[in-house]
């Protein structure tokens, strides 16, 4: 039975948690949140919408020790208020420490065997510090990092180039942050790599997809429905045991950092590494990538 | 092409948007708010879902004109913050009137051909509302009423007997707000009828699913997930024409008035109404929520 | 992860698998027929047919030892040109009983732990003699006995009242053969008893629903479509627990007999039978229908 | 309401059909075939598989004035019987020029105004008969023809990698048929250029993607879950007006004539053809298919 525990019920919480019992991805879902009586107002609300689906999701709420039979946990607290005015990610860096410092003992103590994906920002350096915390084997827990960015950049090529986000390929690398990077050596339309399309403006769209969850995050104060579906994807895949390939934020063996870049996913987290050769300048960028995240991570670290 | 619009994109609305999106239930969504940077903010994050589906649903942003060629609108703009502490619907009284009000012409000079499924609350009064402002054919108009309030019955029933949801039939009927009732007499499980089950508490059970919204709308200041699910159940009827049933709040030609009772969706709104010979006690409570709707109609209509 | 052995590769069992990889019902697939030319070739069109797929299921091979840790296996071997001109389901008898004592020992040592779904005909006696033939508690063993009939009288009775089947409940019972009955007092359409409806030839009905396969035969000499999904809905209920009841044919411990009639399916196939009072005159058929699967079994007993 | 017709019944015809179905993509599905028992039969069965769907399909038998208002024509029918020994797909030639001639004025006679998507073989010549014989503007019609290849060279790319066959990229084009090839250089596996891995035996995989279908063939006598799921993912291009991009046997108007080639489908069928820069050794492999195609037309139509 597909088993998955959703820890944080605030909008990217309980959005993934709906999309899997609509979609019916999982089996049994076990929703947790310091707010008691928010996670069981949750529950009801979840509850109730499966009155026309022909699938089924068992509900558990709050209970800790179902998750030692789960097979995924998706960890989505956080305190979006915390996010400066600029929208930068790290304002999180405090609350998301602090919640990771409450959680990891818990789940520890849930003797929880499977694939932890972290949604909570700043997401690199959490993945780092849940490794860190855990101490469990690395490719047990990932974040799904740039794979937002990465259907942003692709809704924004298809969109510039009036084609199907489908028929897009391609990923953003790096840092889920500022000093993210859209590898336009891998990005192809078609089988047709995007430098040979005329009046392609690179700056824009990178900016689009770097800076894609502001432009809602200002008027919405929060974004839900990309993150939710890229995270119900990337858990699908572990729970499927489907190997394929994201760019996850996860271990990165040569930079000794976890950072967004390709990997595959199956049943045990990340699976294997694809290899991509990038052109210099985007080696360069993803190098400025890691040290800022190993920074950002050095200062999480400093917070007592 | 099944063409829907969804006007007003607070909790409810976009939910709905969402749902159709990821569950491929609409080839094209047009998305009204009167808050234009909101609309293209909840664009934005929607667009960002479609990354990894397979189905494909195009989005327009505040475009009345593209209404024109829907087959279904769905209303769900509304004030939320305008339920009372108790909870009741009818604190939404005016500002639903003022929303209508300002779509209904806009509505109107589309060219709208279709159906419309109010979900904003009061929804019987709403539903009632809409059909004196736009005067179109009664079939036209349906709010999802005790759609919902049916769902969370079939949920209490299923919990309190552990069966699934799925295998409880029967209807809430009337108001979609506290003059509604339980019709027992039709509710089943796996054809028997609840009344040959032992020690069913009937009075919490009725509590449950009248009052199921509020406990949820206690912690969480909104439902939306239960909600957004019957109006895509509803809409999906129509856009297959599948003459399926639902408790809808549908024109009564005997009472003169819209409200929850059984109808048959299909493409052109309410096909028919299904009888139901209910016992005296719930003709009684279906005649009380009548008249219960009918002066809170009155009262809407008294505001300028 | 959700792991189901199909044992039985003809138009039936590979309907079924295709059902599962594209609506993404299973993770893991498990294809075994005896003829391995077959079996192998239906993997690649199945393979084949996961190109544009957005969800993923492993397809293994005539590997009888993976069926270790899988849930459920589906059990549709069979010789379909032994049914008789007239459509009899014992026309099978003997290659279903050979295919049995074929596969058991097979299944026996797999170490298979999950819940055998038996599709092969004649249903009712194939489940009685798997039950002799493996000795395990009655729970792990069911067949899709009068769900498909069950399925068939909905859909008759909506066309005849014009109605959507989803709106039609109640249940067919007995052998999934000729002495099986329609439970009328269990029929119900939106909640009102079927008997409320004027015009009603119910015997019309329960022939259609009981020779509805021998309609689609005489042509087709054989069905699949209706029988693949009534497996796959029963296959779905015990990979999800979700304790959906179906007309199923399984263990009635007052007859000593597997016979169709009511059951709770989830995880560990059959949870409980769901008590249905009947009329006097259902109640005799129910019995004469026991006998008759009795006598059967007796049947496929004498065989060598 | 999306409305699909689909002339054919045989096997590929029917679980098109199926699929449709069972997975909500058709709202009125008309199901056409000269064995008018036939067509009975199968509707029947895909009736019964309605069951327990949460979605409905309307189904309607032989009516060819509904093809009137229908979006989409799939063209399945075809004798596989004269398929040669060695899977030879020209062997019905002479078959489906009959089936064609039979079927294109009652098809002119109905008025449809959709897009006519033909399965039948010889796929190219056939799509190019049509266009002859129906004298539509060039768009509306198109044929599966590598598309099929294009999902089989991308699994066994995949087996061969041991990756996702969804994050292989790349297409077959040319005939559907023995002279079609895989352009090598569309070939991506995670944005990385097939070339880039060692070891790949570029013959062999050809040959699995052209020769899979015998491969399939020879045991089974025919294929048909590959085929129905491209020509499901084509049929709802259209529907939802995708614009995605398939490989299409469809009007190439440099060479003068139909054959596979890279096209976004949409509302009107081919929206475009987007432009590939082939090597030198593709673009001559390409010509070659193309000759072939049009010497196979003069076959076809110098038939009587």
């Amino acid at each position: 039975m597909r088993t998955v525990g959703i820890i944080g019920l605030g909008h990217v919480g309980v959005t993934t948690a709906y999309t899997m019992v609509t979609k019916g991805l999982a089996d049994t879902l076990i929703l947790i949140d310091q707010d008691g009586e928010r996670a069981q107002a949750e529950h009801l609300d979840l509850a109730d919408a499966q009155g026309g689906l022909a699938t089924y999701t068992k509900l558990l709420v709050n209970d800790y020790d179902a998750l030692k039979t789960a097979d995924v946990v998706i960890f989505a607290a956080g305190d979006i208020s915390q996010v400066g005015a600029g929208g930068n990610r790290n304002g999180e860096t405090v609350s998301t420490k602090k919640a990771i410092d409450d959680v990891a003992p818990k789940l520890q103590a849930s003797g929880f065997a499977g694939v932890l994906i972290d949604i909570s920002n700043p997401c690199d350096v959490a993945v780092n510090y849940w490794q860190q915390k855990l101490g469990w084997a690395k490719h047990r827990i990932l974040g799904t990092g740039t794979g937002l960015d990465t259907y942003r950049m692709r809704r924004a090529v298809a969109e510039t180039l009036n084609v199907n986000v489908a028929d897009v390929r391609g990923y953003n690398l790096g840092e889920h942050g500022a000093s993210q990077f859209t590898a336009w050596s891998t990005v192809y339309v078609n089988s047709t790599p995007i430098s040979a399309f005329a009046g392609i403006d690179y700056d824009q769209l990178a900016e689009t997809s770097r800076e894609g969850g502001f432009a809602i995050f200002k008027s919405k104060h929060y974004t839900n429905y990309g993150i939710a579906t890229i995270a119900c994807d990337m858990a699908s895949a572990v729970l499927s045991d489907a190997r394929r390939v994201f760019p996850c934020a996860c271990w990165d063996d040569a930079q000794q950092i976890s950072i967004g870049h390709l990997a595959t996913v199956g049943a045990t987290g990340i699976i294997d590494n694809p290899t991509l050769v990038l052109p210099e300048d985007e080696q360069a960028k993803y190098q400025a990538s890691a040290d800022t995240i190993k920074h950002n991570l050095a200062t999480m670290n400093s917070f007592d």
